[in-house]
């Protein structure tokens, strides 16, 4: 099995299902196509039919997008519980990470990742200003204090315990790092979603994902 | 059970899941919310949290996102095999409606379905010949090539019988038509693609809809 990531420091879409396949205990090999080269669309198009990152290989097939690869996952792995076990839970689950999988449009362009700003390390940046950043802030933040406080109670993930909503909002945590993005300011007056980011960033396979990326990038 | 959505005429992402919810022979009532109204933001966060149609309201429960109440339909209804039964065929089909979902941001755009442009009745305007449009198209027309060239003998649809991957090509097949676009121009070039739209157009269930479509606005 072998999946095709973009660089660790600005690839968020490649973070998502790299977590997914760690929280399997998947063996997996990595390649890692350098974004923002000259050569980067040619590297893309010998793996990957949609012209994207992440690409998972496997039992002779390519499987493309993030989260059709961590669907698989889901399905290959059920000792996983990559989605929550109760239902109302569990279908919440896939409509947020559905959202995030299409929308927060302002959030992902005007805070990008690449090329002078990475996931990696401590908040350097103050985020734009714009008015539709901060209405993609205030409904990640509700999504948050939503799912937290209605199904979180079994840990310290967005449903409790850990699911592919976990592996798809922390690119966002990231985000909310390097771009000093003041919660509360956005509606987490208690910080409830403050608290999950952190949750986030100390997940020790993200931890090890930031170590390679310093590394790689040395 | 209850899906709200928006205007016929436009919605496409609302068209999805209403395919889906057809095809599962399910018990639905619609509630429509006008599009392009001074009120329907207003209108539709009554219903979403997300501030968007659709929305599928069951159980209790609020599920989002036109992806989202696809595949809780898949989960609801198992007998409607809304995904292909074999291994490659559901893992691409899951990709390409993944792609759908995230993706082909210029032909979403520059070929918008509102409030000039309607997914109902026959071509009328050509489409804008930006180079990201024809690249959107042409990355159609390769999918859907080698579906129907790898899955598609057991039937009309993209990997043989019907499944939700062809819920979220319809409103494709519509901009085709109402854009007038020439797949073959595209890399078609023995209608492949050409004769999948013209079966995608001629599901009852869509034509179902777009009669609904045209008694609304009358």
């Amino acid at each position: 099995m072998e999946l095709v990531i973009g660089d660790k420091l600005y690839s968020t879409w490649s973070l998502r299902p790299w977590l997914v396949l760690k929280r399997c205990g998947a063996d997996f090999s990595e390649t890692v196509v350098r974004l923002n080269q000259p050569d980067t669309a040619e590297q893309i198009v010998r793996h990957s039919p949609a012209g994207r990152v992440p690409v998972l290989k496997v039992d002779g097939e390519t499987i493309w997008d993030s989260l059709s690869i961590s669907v698989w996952c889901a399905e290959r792995y059920p000792e996983a519980r990559l989605w929550p076990a109760d239902a109302p839970a569990r279908w919440q689950a896939r409509s947020v990470v559905c959202e995030m999988h299409s929308g927060f449009m302002a959030l992902r362009t005007e805070c990008g990742m690449a090329p002078d700003h990475s996931m990696v390390g401590p908040g350097r940046c103050p985020a734009p200003a714009s008015e539709a950043v901060a209405a993609d802030i205030r409904r990640l933040v509700q999504i948050f204090r939503e799912a937290r406080g209605r199904f979180g109670a079994g840990g310290a993930y967005l449903y409790g315990e850990w699911s592919i909503a976990d592996a798809f909002f922390t690119p966002v945590a990231a985000r909310v790092r390097h771009y000093q993005i003041d919660l509360a300011a956005h509606g987490d007056k208690d910080g409830v979603a403050r608290a999950y980011i952190d949750a986030l960033l100390a997940q020790p396979d993200f931890r090890e994902w930031e170590r390679q990326a310093l590394a790689n990038a040395a």
